[in-house]
Formats: structure tokens, sequence, C-alpha cells
């Protein structure tokens, strides 16, 4: 009798216990995807990428681990990778025609489903700190421009010269764009000038979803857009519901790729969608969207996602896409290419 | 026998006919929601709100039934708002807290879900037109600012200046609320200068869904925005899937209302969503977002949408919405209230 008395009262404690915590936090993220083949990549630079998006995970693990919430999370893990010239989102974004870098940002928290987006900006060191900003402290979702810019300032983001987001490699691929731009309208009719260039189709995006102890999903997507854009073009990143999307009771979504596609597409919502009236479970979803719907429409990306339970979907229909995760076991993963 | 055989005939043209044209067009057209009501509504005020509104749904139908596509008509119908200084749209847009007109638009084909859109632009006289041009002569879907307001210059879009945009009555409104909110700071904590204002809510975005005799759906919807608004905010209505959506194989939204609520709720698409997964009807659909989703989240508004066949359904969840229609029966229908 004394011993079930026991065994009655700890199962009662680790039951209080496991619903004071309830769930095991896990996150993904992904620099990018596009056509990135192993035989195209240097040894040494592989390494770089494998060894930054583990610093990125292993920072908004951290958070997680230590009982912190899963924005700060997802903005921790972003951050790594904003401040890398190896992905295309903050340091070490694309550049522009006309030579600038034009930064856009978007986090979403799906406990209150709240959001935050900017898109335009070329002063705030970390876009995404803009975007949260933002969500936190402004009742809008998105701003735009040098409007956001001065939002940004007076809520004591750090602001840089422009000259900040400059990196020589990036520079140097604008140039070799605009050449061989200016060969292919010798050669081809006018409207040539506004048909998007990518002649490597690395998209370098940079996002982050993540799932704290309380249950709580996050969102976030950071970009420098698309090498080469002109006329304040804005991809998907900004727009929720197309590349960033995060709702408690289905999934967050983070995409990455040809924008235009995914705009069309609603690609993030979509996905939550599929969970919530087709009750599919989030890899189903997540591959529905991305490997079945988003190749018959055309659009090139993928996305990577996670629900409550910490389950993890990184679906792409590219030849690479730089991601990772630390799951629910807290079991790292890394990977570039398709096979691995 | 010859009687039979002259039916027949008459019976087999008829059905030629109809595959031919196929579909009776319809279009549906608002021009916003909010607080709406009769007593404070003037006569003339009311004549005049209607008679605009039959002249835009008139500008519409005619190119539907004379076999014009549902894109033409959506632009036309939308364009008779925006230079009526009525709507908060075009001539008449509300006025920005640093006494300016910011507009956004957006335009989306059902056929093929192509999709172009526009936001904080200040010279485009029809920004419905700027947005179709972002749609049909380039390969994006979203610019902003001075981006956008180059590219329609180089599309040879009418230009004008600012002032254009300016009508006295928005900007008393802006200086009163200016003063309302300047009342309530010296009462408030220091946040409140980050709150909106509503003080009439009335949002009047306008906005126009169509189908026309080939079975092709499209949406369209033009705003100035928020009285007041600051730092480059951006509402609903150039997030497709939020304020615009249009899918042949479902429906055509054009959404007016609190738009970050509308953005965090991904109205339009949510309304094809349903009927594509849940196999909802358009009016289920519509009515399941706008009068049971949003109202639960918060959001206040309404839609107009459209299907294939030509039913319409425009639910709200506030006290009026300027809207109206003409449906497959080539029946004419106005309403600003809740009870008409």
């Amino acid at each position: 009798m004394k011993r079930y008395f026991l065994l009655m009262l700890t199962l009662w404690v680790s039951l209080i216990a496991f619903a004071q915590t309830g769930h095991k936090p896990a996150i993904a993220i992904h620099g990018g995807a596009g056509t990135i083949l192993k035989e195209n990549m240097s040894a040494t630079m592989e390494a770089e990428y494998r060894a930054k998006l583990e610093e990125a995970l292993t920072a908004g693990y951290e958070i997680l681990e230590t009982g912190g919430n899963s924005l700060d999370a997802v903005v921790a893990a972003i951050q790594v990778m904003e401040e890398s010239p190896l992905f295309n989102a903050g340091k070490g974004a694309v550049f522009t025609n006309n030579e600038k870098n034009e930064l856009d940002a978007a986090i979403m928290d799906g406990k209150t489903r709240l959001a935050g987006t900017v898109a335009g900006i070329t002063t705030v060191k970390s876009p995404v700190a803009a975007a949260r900003a933002v969500m936190e402290k402004s009742p809008h979702v998105m701003m735009i421009g040098q409007g956001a810019e001065q939002f940004a300032k007076e809520q004591g983001l750090e602001i840089v010269d422009p000259s900040y987001f400059y990196t020589k490699k990036r520079y140097d691929q604008l140039q070799k764009i605009k050449e061989t731009e200016k060969q292919q309208l010798d050669h081809s009719n006018e409207q040539g000038s506004l048909l998007p260039q990518f002649p490597d189709q690395k998209f370098g995006t940079v996002g982050a979803v993540a799932v704290d102890q309380e249950g709580n999903l996050a969102a976030a997507t950071s970009t420098g857009g698309m090498t080469n854009k002109r006329y304040g073009r804005v991809g998907d990143v900004p727009i929720i519901g197309a590349g960033t999307y995060a709702d408690n009771n289905t999934c967050a979504v983070s995409a990455t790729g040809h924008g235009e596609y995914f705009i069309r597409s609603v690609v993030a919502y979509d996905i939550s969608a599929l969970m919530k009236y087709k009750n599919m479970n989030l890899k189903e979803a997540a591959e529905e969207v991305v490997l079945k719907k988003l190749v018959d429409f055309g659009g090139d990306g993928g996305v990577i996602s996670i629900d409550r339970a910490g389950n993890i979907a990184m679906p792409f229909n590219t030849s690479g896409m730089y991601r990772g995760s630390i799951d629910t076991q807290g079991k790292l993963y890394i990977g570039i290419y398709k096979e691995e």
C-alpha cells in the first residue's frame, strides 16, 4: 500500500513538472535555397557555412534550453547570420541595381499572432530587430523605407552607415550581372531590362523557426532581396503569410526562394491552412506546398517549419538549401545539399 | 417531326453560344467599411455616395457586358472611386502624420494568379494602374516608394504633383485628430503617440471584384491607408493574400478594414482556402472569416467576394460598408448600412 502511494506520488509530481514546462524546445534555421552544388563549393567555404549555421543554431537553442522564449531564440539565430557576410541578409546583403543594400525582414509570434515587418531599409544594423520593434512597440504590422528607419532609430536600435552592409563579393556579383545584362540587352528586346537575373541562383535569405518550453512558436526571416533589383522591389520575406507565418495551433514557417512565386502562392499560410483544414501533419503540409504546388507553379525555393510538438520539416525543391536544426532530443543537424 | 428538329437546333445553337461565352459577367465593389450610421449622414451626402457607387459599378459592368476582361473591369470601377474625393483612395486619400498622401494598391488575376502591388507612392494619379503595370510589365509583384513611382513613370502612367491628392476635408480630419491626440498625450503615457486614432472609423478603402464572360476572376484594391499614419505604415491592401486575392478555382476577394488584423489573419486567402480545403461555398467561407474568425480576433471590416459562377458575398462586421454589385442577371444593388 505504501509502495503504491509512493508510485502515485512520483507519477503525480512528474505530471506537474511536465505540465509546467510541457514542451521540449527545438529550433530550425535556413540560410537560403538555390543551385548549391558540391562541385562548385570549396572545402573551406563549405566548412565556413557549416560552422556559421551551427553557431546560429546554438545561439538560438541556448535561449530555449534555459527557458527563454521562441521570439528571442529566432532573433538570436538570425542575428548571427545577419552579421555574417556569408548570407544575403544584414552584412553581406546583395546590391540593388543602383548599388544600394535594401533590406527586408519579418517576425511573427505564434501565441498572439502579432507580427512585424520592415521593407526597403538601409540603415538599421539588424533588420529582424526592426521588425520585432514594429511588432512590439507599435500598433502596426508593416513599415517601409525611411519611415521604418526613423521608427527603428526612435526605438533605440543600432543605426549604421549604409556602407556597413557593403561586401566586395556582393558588389562584384552586381557588376558581373550588370555586364551580363548589358550583353543580353545588345542581343535582346528592350523588355530584357526588366527580367530578373539569377546567374548563381543562390537566394541566400535567412530564417529561423522555434518552439519554446511554453509551447509557443515563432518565425522570423531577413533578407537583402534579389541582386540587381530595381524600383523598390520587395519579395516575400516581409509579406506575412508568404515568407513568414506562425500560429501556435498549426506551425511556424520561414521561406526562402523566388519571392514573387512565394507571394502569389501565399506559401507560409498555405502550409498552416493545410494542417488546419485538411488535417495534414507538418511534414505532409510543407511537402505538399513546396514539393508539389510550388513545383507545378514554377516557384524555386524551400521552407523551414516546426510545430508545437517540435516536429521539423525542411523541404526544398532546389539542388540545395543551407539549413540546420536542433531537435527536441537536442540532436544537431546541418545540411547544404539535397542528399544529406 | 419538323417542330422537334427546330427545337433541337435552337437548343444546340444556345448551347454553343453558352459554351463560347460560358459565364455571365458580374461585378461587386466596396468603398470602405466602418462606423457608418444613417443618423450621422445627410441625405445629400448619402445620395452622392450612392450615385458614385453606381457610376463605378456601371463603368466596370459595361466592359464585362461587351466581352471585356475582368482586369479591365475592376480597374475601371476603382478608377471612378480613386478620382472621387468621397473615398479614401487616389484623390481624397487621408493624410499621414507629416501631412502627405501615401497610397497603396494591388491587383490580382485569377486566371494566371499573377499579381501586382505598390505601397507608399505619392505621385501616380491612379495607384491601381501602377499596381497593374507592376503585374504586367515587370517580373515583380511588389514595388514600394520612389522606386515604384519611377517604374510607373517609365511605363507612361499619368504622374501628378502630390497636391493633386489634397482635399480640404481630409486635411481638416488630420488636424482634428492631431489635436485630439495632443490632448490625449497630455493625459496619457508617452506610448500614446503610437496608438492609432480612429475617431470616425470609416476606413474608406475602395475595391472591386469581377468575373468576365470567359469565367476569369480579378480582384483589385486601392487606399490612402490610415489617417495620421506614421513611419511608412502599410496596411493589408498591397499584401497579396490579406487585402487582395484572386484564383479562378475559388474566388476573388477585396477587403477593407483595420489592416493590421487583416494581415495577421491572411483574410483574402483564408476565404479561398476554406473553399478549396473545406468545400465551403463562397458565402459560407466569406462569412466564416469576416463574421466569425475576424470578430473573435478583434478585426473590424468587411470584404467583397465573387466566384466563377458569379455568386457574390459581401459580409462586414461593422455598422456599415459602402458597397454595390451588378449580378449575373444584370440586377443593380447598392448598400451602405447594415439593414439593406
